[in-house]
């Protein structure tokens, strides 16, 4: 019989940390390296409206990619199938900031996870919305029942003073017609969508309808709603799975099985649908850029509860 | 309310049948090119016992690649986690046939469902079993609880006879020190494995283990007998929902969302852990080598009955 | 035995015109698309002092890539064997504007003559001269004694609007640090360069050094000054069989087999070492972008000169 | 003014010991990995019949790749422009033994001289002559004038065993549709040609044709014969210029300026047209598979003489 949920996280908290050292701290983002390695954090929320932490699960951390899973959500839900015109849903197979795929495919990146495919994600977002603040933070800020959301703003100038690599491939997308806006005008909003901050309590909060059928538990005792159609929620998790966590999708869905998305900034949410979420941190990152803590932490709990059989 | 099975299948044969015409049987096997287009049959499996078909679901088609699952599960019984040093867990980026990534990654094929991928399980089987009948064949029967399942060595022929471009893929892995045996022989069971012939039912009967935490559904009152390890089974179905319908993989996971292979006879098979499988087989294929009607029906049916929901 | 030269021009003008409307004028940038596609202008230049053309050869037409040649030569010049830390000195092997090869190379084009290679040498320059019409007029026109040479301000506003991949390019050499300035900068002083205007009588005059040792012709009875040092010159000349013709130039080597630089503009200008140098121009592309009656016209002068015997 | 050859190869052969231990004896065939690394031999062969030759010009090697020279040029003879049709004339811009470039271009090699072109010229001979023996060998034995030249027969084997690498590619060609024979047979074959045997001094002999308008210089007095048509040797030049040093092509143009085919025995053959030819030979090779005192020697060679200069 499988122990209870605090027991666990205590148990994998305890395991995790003997692999403090075993990675690095991103370091390509300047303000990112700064960050302590030291530092692990998981918070457990359920459908059922329980929840539970360890660790250092109100520290906030750098979003970074995760925040793709957002924008890419709020954009699947202003365009609906045609968003699937401007980007793919196939596993990228190479390097999540590759650039070849781009020129062999025409401009259209594999799948919106990959930097190239959330750059088009946040150019569209770009057009709809004259800040992106309102778009993103306003629907974090929703779904985690947590107004006092931010992005760090000393992380964002850092990301953009270095992103000539995102440029690059904003300019040559913009060269195959498939980038609207000013390609320094979407490359600021999306390091500051990159930089905007949650700690895994709240992550795993905002992360809950993918867990629900697309429904928002709302906090208040008030009645759920409808954040996401049940079909679209359906497909987001799917393509988390098969694309969320980089060129390593392969490998998590094996060891772990479940829709995630990563991010440098060493934090990882996992949904286990119709279950709950998943959210953990720990900075210190592998060389295909997910944490290291993080993706042990997720591997020992799907073992320990058996969700991953439930849902594969 | 979901309607009873026999229905939903009764419905989706009427609805598959209207896409006759819109796939091209493959030809590129002289022998595959023969087979008749307009057939489709359907077989869903549950892990209760109950099973029901529509159409030509008793009618034994090629298997083709579909026979890569099995091998995979045969090999990864041999060798356990060992099996990760020659082939690789990643969901491909290219087309199944593709010789480029082999060039970029020293022979070590992405996934054990791209051609290359199944070489290598092929050359491992080689090496292990004196006649490879046994080990697929064998397996095969006791899965389906059939024991008149044959290869046709008319197709297996055709197939060894326009193999050179597999014969380059066995070379250069042994040029990488990937590949143990002689290309020619592994090549002569390569073909003779993707010639093995099943029906809808039988397809769906053989991988039903998988369904059901690797347990094998005796079918003569017997206790069931556990073919694959619980673990094992839960991550060869997420190599499925990643790596298992070629460079589709994304586009299946995001319209079916559940763990598929899927073969150039024409047929695909699918799990619903917990639930049962599904067998569906209609010859014409789409530009990426699916089933265009096979894959129409898996996209009814989950739509129609939840299952990806629960899945996913 | 040889006709003279005069007849030899006036034989190839005529043949060279029934192939009027066997390609394109290249139409990418705007403005360019706009010239009349029948025109044909040919000079040759000796080393005796000699000179000759026929046809459209004082119409100025865009030198575009050709201007490539001239940036390289000078940033030799200031350089000399550390350029080679910048930029490679191979075949592409690919598209004129391919980005693939930076990615699996480190942000090091292959060679000075592509335009991820130009745009680094452009990018030496600008760090290098406040004013880039300095450097490049500035040379030309000693080089073709012509005082009165001058870039086009509608092609080069026309180019750096439409110069999306290029500016990729620019930023994607900037990610792996192999540009020092901003790549606006460098991409506006690029398209300037490329929106140079000459004549070929004038193209043919300045392209003479390469021809006599790397010495510059005095026009006004003064003694040769030395442009470029002898080794220099044989390398450079070296450098244009080899990639003066993009992803042609193998094709170029086999039917001309002497040392060329061709532009999108129509232009080729080609190098007979001992001898003389030879300008063509006329606007219809083939499909690797090179002029179709010039390189025509530079086959036929090498057959009928045996120009190209011994020079090969 | 230049001092005679004899003492200039005398000073080179001196220079060039000083980079003994600068490479490495290519042991990827074991048989060739045996040679003793310290040799160096040189010979050169002018039009007017004088030749001279220092070191150990008189010890035969393994002439590898510089087959590849005269297989083309037997194939040309035998195809004229048709031979387009099966193998391209652009430089490769990638390794010899790439495979990736005949995936992306149909399975048409890039060269003759990469290994994929070299086994089309090899499948081409093949289908023409029941003995390739009699076609390469009595070639060479005709331009050497030299009755006692074969192959090496433990070196033949040793490369066929190895030669798994080959195989792929011809079996990808086969695939495309762009070979004729069975792959084990023209692989036969191209083993047996790569270790044809020669000494510098031959070397150099046979392929003085190529400096002399096609012209076979007959040692007993009688009349030259027309080996090659004279346009055809000046393309054959221009082809060894752009493509004869594999990916190393760019470099050698830029530093010798000279026709050359190169192989891994550490021979390297140059043609200086309408003055002469010179082979040298030394085993280590440099990172790129060409030899390093060779390359050395030919640079020094063309700096001493001004060769380069005439002909570039």
């Amino acid at each position: 019989m499988t122990p209870p949920l605090p027991a666990l996280l205590d148990q994998i908290h305890t395991e995790a940390q003997a692999l403090y050292g075993k990675g690095r701290v991103a370091d390509y983002i300047p303000a990112l390296g700064e960050v302590p390695p030291r530092q692990f954090g998981m918070a457990v929320a359920l459908v059922s409206g329980e929840s539970h932490t360890v660790g250092d699960a109100q520290v906030p951390f750098s979003l970074q990619s995760i925040t793709k899973l957002f924008t890419f959500v709020i954009a699947l839900k202003l365009m609906g199938e045609g968003l699937w015109q401007r980007v793919g849903r196939e596993p990228s197979g190479a390097a999540f900031n590759s650039i070849v795929q781009l020129e062999t495919e025409n401009g259209i990146p594999r799948n919106p996870f990959i930097n190239a495919g959330a750059l088009v994600i946040t150019d569209i977002l770009t057009s709809r919305y004259a800040h992106l603040d309102y778009a993103l933070l306003g629907a974090l800020r929703r779904l985690a029942d947590e107004p006092n959301l931010h992005w760090n703003p000393r992380v964002a100038k850092s990301e953009r003073d270095t992103a000539h690599r995102n440029m690059a491939m904003a300019y040559f997308m913009k060269s195959h017609g498939n980038f609207q806006n000013a390609p320094e005008l979407v490359l600021d909003n999306y390091c500051r969508q990159c930089a905007t901050e949650m700690n895994c309590q709240q992550l795993a909060q905002a992360t809950l309808f993918l867990a629900n059928g697309g429904r928002d538990l709302a906090m208040d005792g008030q009645p759920d709603e409808l954040f996401l159609g049940a079909d679209d929620t359906r497909r987001v998790n799917a393509l988390l799975l098969t694309c969320g966590a980089y060129d390593a999708a392969g490998d998590f869905a094996y060891r772990i099985g479940l829709p995630v998305k990563t991010g440098v900034g060493g934090g990882i949410v996992a949904v286990v649908p119709g279950v709950g979420t998943v959210a953990v941190w720990s900075p210190e990152l592998d060389a295909k850029g997910n944490s290291v803590l993080g993706a042990f932490a997720l591997e020992r709990l799907v073992a320990l509860t058996g969700w991953g059989h439930t849902t594969l």
